[in-house]
């Protein structure tokens, strides 16, 4: 805990917030900050889980403990829908409250003495949980790369993903595609290099999908590291109803961990998750179930889905067109909900401050994600298209 | 991992019921096992529910994440309602998604490196989040016991509490009253003795207070570690709405990490408790949380809870009358849903198997919560009357 030493990333920006609002109590902040839904659950989900509920006071609809590993219905829709022709099996589907938990539960399962990889930039949470259990030394100033960890640089300049040949054996890789924050959804090609690069140096994938219903329609990317051959050998995918659903206070994820992935010594690594999930957790809440169940069963309710997903990416091409028509380099948006700006020779806090100030607009500090984040924003479309609209007039009066 | 051989206690049971059901497939099997809560939830706290899940597909309605810690009126509850007159803040009080995942980020926090101790018999999820960790060594056979940890025996002949004289100094001991397995609650003197060892040696307790709204009116059996003077500078305590307000599938439990506990550097515990939560968890589910709320909020929600007690509280009664009727050693029932019964010379598993086998009654086998529980069986009262009185029924012919 020690070497934790920094403030989470995104309690720091609300820390950040509350001052800027304290001291422009009548300023109308805008957040395009953290990563969190802002549009209604569409009521064919809220209404089961409302039912649901209502049911909980009646001798027939209560229910207690449910599997620790999740509803067997859920698994089911999850393995078929999500999944489908990808051999995925619902025993192979672990139900949870969140995508971030699991990784927390992850990093429990493989302990303190594994090496990983993550992506850089990347999402806070495989470091900072692999900090907590152990498996680093200090951070390193002023780029706060912890030392032991092997960061991959994801930048323009290499097409967001690494060159492997140059990147040394670990056992762990976190990959995150939609990547969380640079945008860039990883191309068929790509992912299969990091599969056969995963299988030669018998390393496990963990690769988080949280961001996948927003990738596009052309084909060509895949929605699950699963379209790729082999990947049942090798990785564990971990995903959410957060960003998809706007679950994001209800709590629902999964993670996939398949029969076919083994350790060295040929025993199944989803019985050693599988334990972990009964001894650490309990299950996601059974609402949370019913709802994610609502989001997947019925064609109704999976086009319900995708309309709020849709509105978010009418958002994120607003942001795209607007740091376009300022010049900026600018990256993602097509296939995720965040938009990824480059403002050269700048640090990424003080670009963060500064548009603040001066538009009252919450972004994120690319280099809160990782070093190779340093020199750029991240700019999320979860909020009204009004306010995107709003702050889109104030980023443009700002930076034109 | 590979040190956590056994199958986990309930996961176990629950395949031997499996087995039995397919053995005799017309038997009707009555579980007094797994604590799993059998009642309705009152309405007004699943109306509470239900209308909150509503509006979530409404613009006023819909909340995203919440803070990682809870909401803070529900924290504000916990410390009014759960904490009366013991100086517990809001602030201190951390929500979550239930005890046994507490246990889990505690034992993250704690680290590999620390030393615990346990009572025996006592729940299997402290010990085995420690052994997932890392903090032990094998299991010896046949005892079951892991080589590092220290277990305080608890049983009829020391009134179930250690002699702290003997118990050799560990950094953190784990404390569960009113006791699951054994329905011991701990009496002020008991937690007296106890906060001073631990004052003493410098260690932290982590109170597990799950049960104790079982605790009777009495008033000589605390309800919580804080009723306890010093306890502040020392303890966290654990709880859980899972088995008081029958929200073992809802998923709503906290953690209350006082500001005065501190490291032996002088930082707080707190903050580094606050760092865990914020990075391996994102908050319990929010509708849980507004089920939570109308629990404690008014008089109405807190009888509702009450009553639900009282009626597990009468088949405590049945269950201790029945086996005392048999000539049995019995204890615990009085301040707990858990009744725990003495069968000498005879082995846990066996005495489970037989009764199963017999009677088509599940029971846990004492041996499962370490090796002090061998020759007893714990009984649950979480089941309705009627299947409870039948079950009696059945003990009654089998073993009179």
């Amino acid at each position: 805990m020690e070497k934790l030493r920094n403030g989470y990333l995104f309690p720091e920006i609300s820390m950040r917030r509350e001052a800027h609002q304290k001291k422009y109590p009548d300023a109308k902040v805008i957040s395009l900050g953290i990563g969190d839904t802002t549009e209604p659950i569409p009521s064919i989900i809220t209404s089961a889980m409302s039912e649901y509920a209502l049911g909980l006071s009646t001798p027939e609809g209560y229910q207690g403990y449910g599997p620790e590993q999740g509803q067997k219905g859920l698994r089911k829709a999850i393995a078929e829908k999500v999944y489908p022709n990808m051999g995925i099996r619902d025993t192979e589907v672990f139900i949870s409250d969140g995508a971030q938990c699991d990784i927390a539960r992850l990093q429990m399962l493989f302990g303190r003495d594994v090496t990983i990889a993550v992506q850089d930039p990347t999402f806070p949470g495989y470091v900072d949980n692999g900090v907590i259990m152990g498996q680093t030394g200090g951070a390193e100033e002023p780029s706060g790369r912890y030392a032991g960890i092997e960061y991959m640089r994801c930048a323009p300049e290499n097409g967001f993903f690494p060159d492997l040949t140059t990147v040394p054996r670990t056992d762990v890789i976190f990959f995150c595609s939609p990547n969380n924050p640079t945008g860039h959804a990883a191309s068929r090609e790509q992912l299969r290099q990091l599969v056969d690069f995963a299988r030669r140096n018998g390393s496990i994938v963990v690769f988080d999908s949280a961001y996948t219903s927003y990738v596009s329609d052309s084909g060509d990317k895949p929605r699950s590291i699963y379209e790729v051959p082999g990947a049942r050998e090798v990785a564990i995918e971990i995903s959410s109803f957060s960003k998809f659903a706007g679950f994001t206070g209800v709590r629902l994820g999964w993670a996939v961990v398949p029969d076919e992935l083994l350790y060295a010594d040929g025993t199944r690594v989803a019985r050693d998750f599988d334990r972990v999930v009964c001894t650490s957790f309990n299950g996601a809440s059974s609402v949370a179930q019913v709802g994610g169940l609502a989001c997947l069963a019925t064609e109704e309710g999976r086009e319900a889905v995708r309309r709020v997903v849709g509105k978010y990416k009418e958002n994120t091409r607003v942001l795209v067109d607007t740091f376009a028509a300022l010049g900026k380099e600018v990256y993602g948006g097509d296939d995720s909900p965040y938009v990824w700006v480059r403002f050269p020779g700048q640090r990424s806090w003080d670009v963060f401050a500064e548009i603040l100030e001066k538009t009252h607009v919450i972004t994120v500090p690319g280099s809160g994600f990782g070093p190779g984040g340093e020199g750029f924003i991240r700019v999320s479309a979860f909020n009204s298209r009004e306010r995107v609209v709003e702050a889109c007039a104030r980023l443009t009066s700002f930076l034109a």
